[in-house]
Formats: structure tokens, C-alpha cells, sequence
């Protein structure tokens, strides 16, 4: 039985135009509604039902969730939102179809932002309106919480106090916990739970609407690792 | 612009067949989802947006939460749910048609029941499906909180308690507060902002998906109260 459950958000609208999202709080498509019914099944499937349960302040993570706890009958189960679960803010790439910013860029240059771990792309402004200054969500945040572009390792370096300060106490406490959020979130907490180095993490994929299922010793390190799947004969596939 | 928003669930799959739900939980027809649609719609009209919100463990008011915060776009606001919030616990009468149980009991038993202050139904016993022991949601209660039946006073006495403790120091912090749950809940609210004595609370009645709002001085003591609603010219009608 895992002990903690991450779950990567379904395909959105902008994942289907092949959009840079990013902090835009863009809704699932109709796939990534279905990824979230079956991510809910799996986990059914496997009699792992969340005390707690984690999500960002983005919609196609919270509605991720609410769909696979719906799917769980446990709706009432607690559920804390943060910020700090939020994507990797892409900064001026916000909005910009890839192959868009490819031609205008090169693609080389898209594939440093993309896949170096400390390299962000070109700021928003403040005044961009797809800055976050101007978004009511971030109104409780400090100036210098709200970013207008992020690279791999500023992501990870906001998510992590969270790791610390709410999920983990809720772990050695012995609740079950389920973490619904988003590609670069979620990097960030399986670079620190696995040990992964700062070059090999912009390479590691997670998969959409797949519960990737980590068991935990009194100290947090993972003793076991694996995806819910029905492809294996036990139900359970090896994580890479 | 209201500081308090109290909004019972639309119509459930019981509410349709006319049966006791109480604790049962018993999600939202399609009815009751297009009222918490409404509900949403019109809290954006009047430009009232929650801060926090508060609901029960059933599934019939947290999905009209998650219907109206959706149709808001503040999916991303907080929300604690809480047994305290939850309907009247009906005991033995759970799960009956109501014309069943009137030929059962009598018409004047079940209005009793129904309509008195302190009669609660005959209990559950501890070992029956129905009983609140046997379920996950009530699982960290003590076992005096976990009721066979309840009156309205009893209910009510749950209710307060919750209300001082987390839902009044929001309040008083400046916050907007939006509270999805029940006939019987809300009626326990309404009772002690309004001051309406025991005699009268079992006949006040509030619409369902209808939101209720209040405002409220610096001592939470009501200096308004009305429905939204589209049928006066401001789009504000005098509660009742």
C-alpha cells in the first residue's frame, strides 16, 4: 500500500494546442477529464483511498483531483491548495505556441529553456497582464513570491519549503497522502525523493494522469516506487 | 456587498424521490447541479467572491461548492469541510419515502418529528449500515459525536460550536465567507444571527440554491440580510 501518491494533470486545452502554460490557469480538455476518472479508478483499484490531499492554485490540477476523489467517494477528504504546487512559470513564453517560438527564437534555444535546470526564459513585466501581480490568487503573496518567469531550480526551490512545512509532517504522521499537480511541481519533489542530480531532472518524465506511488520509511526516504497500471499482471508497474 | 454567504444544496437524487437522507450521502440530481450552477452565476452578478468557504462532509453540499466556485473561477480558494456542517441526522427514518413512513407512524408522528424543536426520530442502533460508526468520514469522531438521530437542538448544538470556532474568526479577519450545506445546518445559523426562538426555527424554510447573504457589523450581529436573486430591479430581494 503507498504511503504518498503523485498525480500529474490531465491533457489541458493549451497541452492540445501545444501552448507554453505555465502559471496561465488554463482547464482540462475533455482527455485530461478522462485521465482523471482513471487515475481516480486506479487508485480505487488498488484500495488507496487519500486522508489528505495537496494541489496547487492551478485549475487543471484542482479539478484533476476533485474528479479522481470524486471518483474515490471522498470528496470529504481535506485538501490544502498552495502556490507553491503551481507549474514552472514560463515567463515570456506564456500563451506562445512552441512551434511559434521555435520560428522566432530558434529551436535551440527553446530546448535550453525547456531542458536546462537553471537557465528561465525572458520575464514578464509586471504590467504584462499575464503577470501574476494581476491575478487575485496571488493577491496574499509577497512581491518577490510572485515570479514573471522561472527556471527548473527556482520551481524546485518554491516547492520544497511546502514539502517540508505540510506534507511531510502529515507522512511521518501516518495519514495517506495524495498530491495532485503539475510536470515541474511534481520534478521537483521526485528530484529530492529519489536523489536525482541537477542534470539528470530536466530529463525525467512523468506521466499524465498516471499515480506514480511511493512507499516511505519513518525517515522519508522511499523504500519502494512504482506506477498504478493494470499492465502488469499485479496491477503495479516498475517506475523508471 | 454581502460579508456572509450561506447556501443550502440543490435538490439530491432523495429530495427527488421524497425520501429522509440526513446523513445518507445522497449526491446532487441534475436539477440540483443546474441550481449550484445558478447559485454561482449569480454571486458573480452581485461581484461577491469568497475568501474561504465552508462545507459539510456530504457530497450533496460540497458538489454544490465546487459547482458555484467553479462558475466563479475561484476554484483555488480555500475550503474546510466539516461534520459539524452536516444535515440533521434523521436516525431511523434515514433512507424512507416519506409516504411510507406516514403510513407507517402516521402522518402526525412524522410532522413531528419533522417540524418540532427537540423530538428526535427513533435512533439507529450502533451496528446498523446506516449508523454513522460504520463510516470512514466519522472515523476520527468520538463516539459521542457520531449520532444515532438528532432533533433540530441537537443538530444546532453541533453546529455553533464549529461556527465560533473556525467560521467566526474568519469573519472578523475581513473575510468573505461562503458556507454550502443544509436545510437544518443553515437553519442553525440563521437561528442564532437572526435571534428567532425555538418555537419558530422549525418553520423558517430556506430556498434551496439560493444564496443567502448577510451583512454583518464589527460583532457579527446582522445589519442586512437577502437573497440574490434577479427579481428585483437591483437584482436583490428582502429575505423573508
Amino acid at each position: 500500500m503507498p504511503d504518498l501518491i503523485l498525480l500529474r494533470h490531465g491533457q489541458s486545452d493549451w497541452n492540445k494546442q501545444n501552448r507554453f502554460t505555465g502559471w496561465t490557469d488554463v482547464d482540462l480538455s475533455d482527455a485530461g477529464r478522462s485521465e482523471a476518472e482513471e487515475a481516480g479508478r486506479l487508485m480505487a483499484a488498488h484500495g488507496f483511498y487519500p486522508e489528505i490531499c495537496f494541489t496547487s492554485y492551478l485549475k487543471r490540477a484542482i479539478r484533476t483531483l476533485w474528479i479522481a476523489l470524486d471518483g474515490l467517494d471522498r470528496m470529504w477528504v481535506p485538501v490544502q491548495k498552495h502556490w507553491r504546487l503551481n507549474e514552472r512559470h514560463y515567463g515570456d513564453l506564456q500563451g506562445l505556441n512552441k512551434a511559434e517560438m521555435a520560428a522566432k527564437v530558434g529551436e535551440e534555444q527553446v530546448h535550453v529553456w525547456r531542458r536546462s535546470f537553471d537557465i528561465a526564459p525572458p520575464a514578464l513585466k509586471p504590467d504584462d497582464p499575464r503577470h501574476p501581480d494581476g491575478d487575485p490568487k496571488y493577491a496574499a503573496l509577497s512581491e518577490q513570491e510572485r515570479p514573471g518567469t522561472e527556471s527548473l531550480k527556482d520551481t524546485i526551490d518554491r516547492v520544497l519549503p511546502y514539502w517540508h512545512q505540510a506534507v511531510a509532517p502529515e507522512l511521518k504522521a501516518g495519514r495517506k497522502v495524495l498530491i495532485s499537480a503539475h510536470g515541474n511541481s511534481l520534478r521537483g519533489l521526485v528530484k529530492y525523493l529519489d536523489g536525482i542530480s541537477d542534470a539528470d531532472i530536466p530529463g525525467v518524465e512523468i506521466p499524465t494522469g498516471t499515480p506514480l506511488a511511493y512507499r516511505l520509511d519513518a525517515a522519508l526516504s522511499p523504500t519502494d516506487k512504482f506506477y498504478l497500471s493494470e499492465r502488469s499482471p499485479s496491477g503495479i508497474a516498475a517506475a523508471k
